[in-house]
């Protein structure tokens, strides 16, 4: 394991770290200012419907880049890459049900899956901590809570299901600052899509998340602030009972060579 | 024909009076406030290829709505709508040449064609005007200037060719409103891709557009702008030889019910 100060800096030595099989732990906050991306791949035939529930569906699945039937590089984002072995954990859904947690696709990799990269908010998160906002889970290992919501997906051929949101605690006096901040990026989920009550989009209890750690806030006055998030292809997998889609484990994101600034719109 | 005082309001109406056959123009400044699209039409065995294209291109083709293999309704962004009689006029490209430009696809139309809406700088337009910069053809029915440019676009399967750009004169000391005024706007080409000398982008004479109307500047301190034009698909389908491509003809868009500020980022 890689020790806090040995922590990787950039996509490059983390990708480097997880081929290697010692880094096998949560990426937020490690590689900061590197943009990390959620994995979705899927075989050819089922291609076009999920690029076009990307597009159809932009803050949950904001396409970063697509790696074609054949290859394993992600030449644009991450040059010298391999998508088997290059994300820290991997899952894999079978008609969907989740049916193993791999740490390398080698033994499952065929020739006709494509690749999506999806934007993550651990992006954003850099620009909240550069504008004062504390996250506990930042660079410790631990991961974000994330959450089924009752929002429900703009279909597209297969692809139908709920969306899910990541939560932050934001203080009161910094909700309208965490939505300048983050909106200035659309590419990594851009905006909230929900600030305050979690039963407004079907979350009973933000103490129990489907995915990822559960954090208490900090003070009474901070408020539950909801993004949407890349692990909504997941959830889809399982509603749409596809017969097969691989994945990065909630939290074990793939790390890119782009830098968080590379995808500011403003 | 309608005239200047019976200019159609909306995108509805606009559309209405198109299938109707009462209105052949080009569209800027027409029902102004309303999202207008670029058009490109192509057979579902290069869709995937396509839409890959477009996410690896967004500026000049920003995707607002995909109709799919055996619809001809843009539900999402015009309901009641029908791509096939709702354009001014269509552009037929076979194997990389324009061999037509009909007033309805009717006659051609084929089951298994997709269709691509892509975004419009039109819509940044209305943004440019609220910010006191003059556009001298909107609302006359004639055409802003286009030119294919020396930038490469990034190939995504046989798709692949120059990219085209829109040029606006805009007083110098409105050049840096011009970028923000444009940079909300991401989903409609956004920021301009080059400010000034025209031969830095591969452009001989601005006088001389390779699609659209020549304009002079209104005076000796404008500034040419380039922006990204959806144009580029037809660049693309001369370029690539694609067997078929229908597209609108130039500065004759499809209108949609959203309206300009739905598709702000911030």
């Amino acid at each position: 394991m890689e020790t806090a100060a040995g922590l990787p800096s950039t996509g490059a030595e983390l990708r480097a770290s997880v081929r290697a099989g010692r880094y096998r732990y949560p990426t937020s906050g490690v590689a900061p200012d590197f943009v990390q991306t959620n994995v979705a791949i899927l075989p050819r035939a089922v291609a076009f419907d999920f690029l076009l529930f990307c597009q159809r569906n932009p803050r949950p699945c904001p396409v970063i880049e697509v790696i074609e039937a054949g290859q394993v590089e992600a030449r644009m984002s991450a040059p010298g890459s391999d998508i088997r072995t290059d994300v820290p954990r991997y899952r894999v859904y079978r008609d969907g049900s989740l049916v193993a947690e791999p740490d390398t696709l080698i033994d499952l990799w065929r020739d006709d899956l494509v690749t999506f990269l999806l934007g993550c908010s651990f992006t954003f998160e850099h620009a909240l901590i550069r504008n004062g906002i504390y996250l506990p889970y930042f660079g410790s290992c631990r991961n974000v809570s994330m959450y089924i919501t009752d929002i429900q997906t703009v279909p597209a051929g297969v692809f139908r299901g709920p969306m899910v949101v990541s939560m932050r605690w934001i203080p009161g006096a910094k909700v309208v600052r965490a939505v300048q901040a983050t909106s200035r990026f659309p590419a990594v989920h851009g905006a909230p899509v929900h600030i305050g009550d979690p039963a407004r989009i079907g979350i009973r209890d933000v103490m129990k998340p489907d995915f990822g750690d559960a954090w208490e806030p900090a003070s009474p006055d901070d408020v539950p602030v909801f993004w949407a998030c890349g692990v909504t292809p997941q959830a889809v997998a399982m509603a749409s009972r596809l017969p097969l889609m691989l994945t990065h484990a909630p939290g074990h994101m793939f790390v890119t060579d782009l830098k968080d600034e590379d995808l500011a719109v403003i």
